[in-house]
């Protein structure tokens, strides 16, 4: 059995929003109690992560880490049609995932205990972020 | 229904190579409509990403941010034996991904309007590389 | 089919251990000779990684290369409370994957000639990790 469904999901501008609730809700409502869930995000400039979800400043040092690695204005850049923050999340991007398949159990996903998925926006401005969910099992 | 296939690409060395034909080719040949289809690729010194499409100048700045971050003949490997490249290599292979799942609906992949899927060769000589494809669904 | 199983490995401190045979020893014992098998890791300070599997100089270089990048004690960081490694660990989880599927044939995952499936300890001590492993197909 294979169900699929797209969700929208608009972000503020840069940084990392929990999706974990949307994607056990499509689950338990996919009638699915055993087998895998495909998040697949369809944007090369924002991207997936699984993260610690009890301390906050967990992700504020990865946005610290990333700003270092890959600064906003990098003058190693030469695609910058859309502004200073364009490679750069298309860097954060490539370094992270756009496809994350978890394993669902019980008709929700196994996570550990302060795991949770999320969306990271890496352009400053707010984007509507479209992602398909899947899940397959029985 | 699970429907497998190995192919090859040659490369023409470091660089990277579109990829979204041929495994939606691979995926309409297989008859199936709806599910996932997954992209495996069998090398440590190449890896699989997904990218934008649009403007080349992308991914020209990946390479290049690339051989900021692990430069060849950077002295702080050890692993030289196959040449300055080697290591830098399977650096940007573990940044990256070996294994991509993509979501499957009307028979091809469902990609955002401007994102592709490419095999990034990371030596500088050219290699034949493997990839398995397996699509699953109904 | 589906088939899921938890494993649990305990890491010796920071450093990587190929599991290769556990995941195979999985697939075999499920009975499914055709699809795919993830590997989910259900933690945010260890990773999973395909590397090199035949010189061990290769992942000692991958070491040094994530301990240049995210430095224990970097001042950058503000999650400091597990303690210097603490931080850099998620970094380099976040780096890497914590969820990696393989195609299934014959019985067994297809890699390539020279590649193994790793987890990766980013902490300094050592750790019980868990992992849940899915195989579906025919």
């Amino acid at each position: 059995m294979v169900r699929q469904e797209q969700i929208e999901i608009t972000t503020t501008g840069r940084g990392s929003i929990e999706i974990t609730a949307e994607v056990n809700a499509f689950v338990r409502g996919s009638g699915i109690s055993h087998g895998l869930c495909n998040v697949f995000l369809e944007h090369t400039s924002a991207s997936l992560m699984l993260c610690e979800n009890a301390d906050p400043s967990v992700r504020a040092d990865l946005e610290r880490f990333m700003a270092r690695l890959a600064p906003d204005g990098d003058r190693l850049f030469r695609h910058v049609t859309e502004g200073p923050d364009d490679m750069p999340a298309h860097v954060r991007s490539v370094l992270t995932q756009n496809s994350i398949s978890l394993p669902v159990s019980g008709g929700r996903c196994i996570l550990g205990t302060w795991q949770g998925i999320y969306l990271w926006e890496h352009r400053l401005q707010p984007h509507v972020r479209r992602m398909t969910l899947t899940v397959y099992g029985d």
